[in-house]
C-alpha cells in the first residue's frame, strides 16, 4: 500500500470506472445491506460536536440501521461511547435523544451504568459487575469534532488517517454547533454522495452557489493523491476557486460571523475543503465551519446531516445571525435533494442504461465509485464498463 | 396456432381449470413479480388516449411497477414513447406528470432529449449521441388510443391482435376524454380481472346495472373463439342484451351524450364490447365509450383505471354532462372495489379452499385463469383441479 | 410424558435457559413466522367470552395473523367457530367485527351458511352443499370463555390441560365483559410475555401494584410442576402475596364490584391466578376476572389484549364503576407497554449480549423461555447459554 506521503495510483494500472454504477446498487435491499456493513460499519462516522456535550454528564445518541450509541461526556471530562443496550435483558439504558445524567439507569430492573459504561448497581442480583459493562464502541474527538467506529477490527485513528489536514490554526475545538439539521432524502445514499462531489450539476441547480464560485474552472481530471488506502480523502484550500473578493462560503462570499474561528485564523485565511468519503465531509471559512455527513436508511432512503459551527465566544444576534451562516448550505443542500430523488426514481427504470462520466467534471464520481466498489469487494472494472 | 380465421380450442382436448386459483397466486410477492414480468411487461398496455396529447409537444408519463414512460408527440403529430431516464445518470427526464415541452432537460446535467427521445444537447462533454437516446418503448395508436409494450422481444401490433374487431364506425381516432380515474383496490389485480369477466355477482352488487340488462340471459358457457393465441379477446355486440329500448350503456339505457361518437354512428348502432383480457376491455355505445384496464401494485394492491370517451366536438353543459356520462361506469367499479377486498381477505385465510365455478356464469373466468396461467407457464390442469 | 397428577421436570436433568434469547428470536422475520406456526396455531387461543355472544345469531370475529374466524352462537345455542372464507371463490363470508344474524350470506354471489357453517344455499348453482360447508376451526367454552384452536392435528381439551384448576365456585359463566382492551406495542411479543412472567421490573415500573403486593416475597425459583407436556401452566391462589387486608386485585386491595362474582363466592375468597402461557392468563378475584392473551403481528409488533368480568347481574353505576375496576390492570399494562419497546429497540443493537436472569425472580422467564423453544423446536441449552 501506499504510504501517506506517497501517494499511489490505485492499484497502479487500474482505472477507475468511467460509467455510473448497475442498477441493483441503488435499488437492492441485500446491497442496501452490504453498504451498511461493509461502508458505513467500517468507517469513523461522524456523531456530533464535543460542544453539544461540553458539560460532565451530558451526553447524545448516535444512531445508524437499528443501533443506538450513547455517547456522554464523563466528570473528568472524558468522552466515551457504548452501545445503547443493558448487559441484563437488552434493554435501551438512555431513553431520551440527549441530556445531561450522573448515570443511565436501564428503565427496566434499575441496572445502572455510569457515565463510562460501567455496570454499577444491579439491585437485588448478584453480578459479576465488571464482566458486564456497556458494550464499548470506539470513538475519537478530532478537532473538537465526535467519531465513531462500529468496527470490530482494529481501524487507525481519524487523526492519523487525516494526518495531511493542518485544522490547527481554525482551532475547531472552541466552536459551538449554532444549528444541526438531517434531511430524509427519498434516495439511496451513494445519489447523495455522488452529487455532493460533482459541480457538472451546479450550473442548472445551483444558482446562488456560482455567485460565489465557479467550481468548474480549472478543474483536472482526478487526481491519485486523493486516495489512501481504502479512503478518498480531500484536503485542501478551495478559496482559489471563489470569485475575486470571496472570502468565505457565503452566497456574497462575505464573511457571516464577525469572530474568527480561531486565534490563529485571520480573514485573509483560506477556506479549507477536507473529508473522507463517503462518511465525512467538512468546509471550514475563516468565520465558521459547515459538516456533512451520510447515513443509509434502506436501499430508497437515506439521511444527509449538515451542522454549522461558530467560534463558541460568537454571540448570536451580535456576532452572527444564525439564518446568515445556514444560508447558503442549506439551500445547496435542498437543491442537492431533489436531484437525487429524480436520479432514483429513474435509476429504476428497465430502460436505465449506465452512462459515461464526464471525464474530468465528474471524475471525483468515478474515484468516489472506484473506492465504493473496493469497500464492498466488488470489481470496479466489472462493475463500471462504458455502456 | 389458430389463424385469426380459424379459432382452436385452446390446445385441443384441454378444458379450463373449473376452480378457483390457489391460495400463493393472490398472497405471494414471488407470485406478484412473475405476473409484472410475464403479463404486464409482455403484452399491450393503455396508456392514454390520443386527445390527451393533441398538440405538438404534448406529453404524459405512464408508470407501470418502478417503470416510468414519457409519451410525447412530436412537431410532425407522431406519437413517441420512451424510458423516462437519462443516459447520462439515469435520472429521470420528465418531472411533471402531463404537459407540452419543445424538449425534454434532464433536470441534473442538463442533458436534452427531443420530444422523440432523441439526444440532442450535452452541455461541455463529448458524447456520441446518436447512440445514447432514452431507451425507445413499443408505441401504438389504435382507434385514437394510445398503448405500449415494454417487451423486447417483437410482439405483433395491436390491429392484428384485434383484427377482428371493426370500430371504424366509432371513430374512436376524434374523441376526448371527459374522465380519467384510477381505482386503488386493495386487492390482488386478478381478483379486480375475475370480478370484470363475470356477472354471477351482478344480482347481489350491481342493482342499478340489472335495470339496464341482465347479463346472465342466454349466457353459454364459454366459447374457445374467445382465444387468440395466448390472448383472451372479446369482441362482439352487447346490445342484445340490454332491456328492450336500451340503447347505451347508461342506468336507463338512454343516451348521455347528443352527438354520435362517428359518422358511421346513428341511435340504432349496437354497442359494442372488447378487449384483450386481462390488460384492456372497452364498451362502446353509439354516444360514448368506456376503457377498462388493470394494473398490478403489489401482490394485494392493484390499480382499476377508467376512461370515459365522448366525440372531440361534443360540448360539455349542451351535448352532455360528465356526471351523467360517467354514472353507470363509475359506480359498477366502486362496487365492484369492495367485493375484491372481501375476496383477497377471505382468500388470504388457511380454511380457503379452491372453489367450484359455475359452469356457465363464470366460464369466463375459467378461461381468463387458463390463458393467465399459460401467460405465467403454470399448468392450468395442476393449478385449476376442482377442490 | 407426565401424567396430569404426576407433574415431571421437563425432560429429567434439563436445566431452563439461564440467559435471554438470542438477538434473531426478536428481529427475524423468519423465526416470527416460526412462532405464529407453532406457537400460537398449535394452542388454544382466548377468543372472547360467552357473554359477548350471549343471544341465538350473536357473533364475532377473530383474528391471528392473516386468519379471520367466526364465532358465533346457534338457535340452539352452541357455539361454532370456521373460517371466514366462502367455499366457492374465497370471499369473507361475514365482513362485520361483530353484530347478529340469521346466517352469512357471501357479499360476492349470495352463498348462504348457517350460524354453524353449514352451507345452505347456492343460488342458481348445482353444488354439493354438504362437501362445502365452511371449514370448521376447533372452538371449546370453558368457564363461559370461548377458546379456538386452529391445529389441524387433535389438541386436548382446554378443560384437560387446565383440570388442576377448579374455577367453579366464581362462576364465570355467568359473568359479562364491561371491558376490552388491545394494546398494539412495537415490540416482539415474546417481550411482552417474558414482561407479564417476571416481578424483578415492578420495583421501577408498577409503583401503585406495589401498594398492593410484594411480588417478589418469598419467591422461590422456578417450580417443575408448572410444566405440563409441551405448555407452562399456572394455577393458584395469590391472594398470599397481598398486604395485609388486600382482597381484590385493585391498587387499594378493597372490591371495585359489590356483587361477587359467584354464590360459591365470599369476600374471603382467594384470587386465583392461571393459565397456559404464553398464550392465556387470568386473575380471578371475588369481585371481578381479568383476562391476558397475546398475539404476534409482525417480528417487531405484537397485540396484548385484556378483558374485564363481572358478575352478569351485576348494574354499571350501582354495583360497580368500570374505570374503577379496570384501573390497576389498565395502567400495569401501559407500564409494560413501554418497557417492551425499550427491550426490542435495546436488543436490535449489536452490542446486545444475551444476559442473565436472576435465578429466583426471573425463573419463571427461564421457564417460558424453556417451553417456547421446545414448542418451536428449538434446544433449550443452545439458545440459551450464559453469555
Amino acid at each position: 500500500m501506499a504510504s501517506a506521503d506517497s501517494p499511489m495510483p490505485y492499484d497502479g494500472q487500474v482505472e477507475p470506472p468511467f460509467t455510473s454504477l448497475p442498477q441493483p446498487y441503488f435499488t437492492s435491499p441485500a446491497w442496501h445491506r452490504r453498504d451498511v456493513d461493509l461502508v458505513f460499519r467500517n468507517q469513523w462516522l461522524f456523531a456530533g460536536h464535543g460542544s453539544q456535550i461540553r458539560n460532565p454528564g451530558d451526553y447524545f445518541t448516535y444512531g445508524l440501521d437499528r443501533e443506538s450509541v450513547v455517547i456522554a461526556r464523563d466528570m473528568d471530562g472524558t468522552i466515551n461511547a457504548f452501545h445503547n443496550s443493558c448487559r441484563h435483558r437488552g434493554s435501551r439504558i438512555c431513553t431520551e435523544a440527549s441530556g445531561n445524567a450522573k448515570a443511565f439507569m436501564c428503565p427496566v430492573h434499575a441496572w445502572t451504568y455510569g457515565l463510562d459504561g460501567s455496570l454499577r448497581t444491579t439491585p437485588r442480583m448478584d453480578v459479576d459487575r465488571a464482566m458486564h459493562p456497556a458494550v464499548p464502541v470506539r470513538v475519537e474527538e478530532w478537532n473538537g469534532m465526535i467519531f465513531i467506529n462500529l468496527s470490530d477490527a482494529d481501524p487507525r485513528t481519524v487523526a492519523g488517517r487525516m494526518d495531511r489536514a493542518d485544522l490547527a490554526h481554525f482551532a475547531l475545538d472552541r466552536t459551538k454547533v449554532i444549528h444541526d439539521r438531517t434531511y430524509v432524502i427519498r434516495a439511496n445514499w451513494k445519489f447523495s454522495a455522488e452529487t455532493f462531489i460533482e459541480c457538472y450539476h451546479c450550473a442548472l441547480n445551483h444558482p446562488t452557489l456560482l455567485g460565489l464560485m465557479d467550481p468548474l474552472k480549472d478543474m483536472e481530471a482526478w487526481d491519485p493523491r486523493w486516495v489512501k488506502d481504502d479512503l478518498l480523502i480531500f484536503s485542501g484550500d478551495i478559496s482559489g476557486d471563489f470569485m475575486p473578493g470571496g472570502r468565505s462560503f457565503s452566497a456574497d462570499g462575505q464573511f457571516k460571523c464577525r469572530k474568527p474561528l480561531g486565534d490563529g485564523v485571520d480573514w485573509r485565511t483560506e477556506t479549507a475543503g477536507l473529508g473522507w468519503y463517503p462518511q465525512f465531509g467538512m468546509f471550514v471559512s475563516p468565520d465558521y465551519a459547515y459538516t456533512m455527513s451520510w447515513k443509509p436508511v434502506d436501499e430508497r432512503t437515506s439521511e444527509f446531516r449538515s451542522t454549522w459551527l461558530v467560534h463558541e465566544d460568537a454571540v448570536e444576534g451580535v456576532d452572527y445571525d444564525v439564518g446568515e451562516v445556514v444560508a447558503l448550505g442549506d439551500l445547496i443542500n435542498e437543491e442537492d435533494l431533489r436531484i437525487c430523488e429524480n436520479l432514483q426514481a429513474g435509476v429504476e427504470s428497465s430502460g436505465y442504461r449506465q452512462g459515461p462520466y464526464h471525464p474530468v467534471f465528474e471524475s471525483p464520481v468515478s474515484a468516489f465509485n472506484y473506492l465504493y466498489l473496493k469497500q464492498v469487494g466488488d470489481d470496479p472494472i466489472i462493475a463500471g464498463t462504458t455502456a
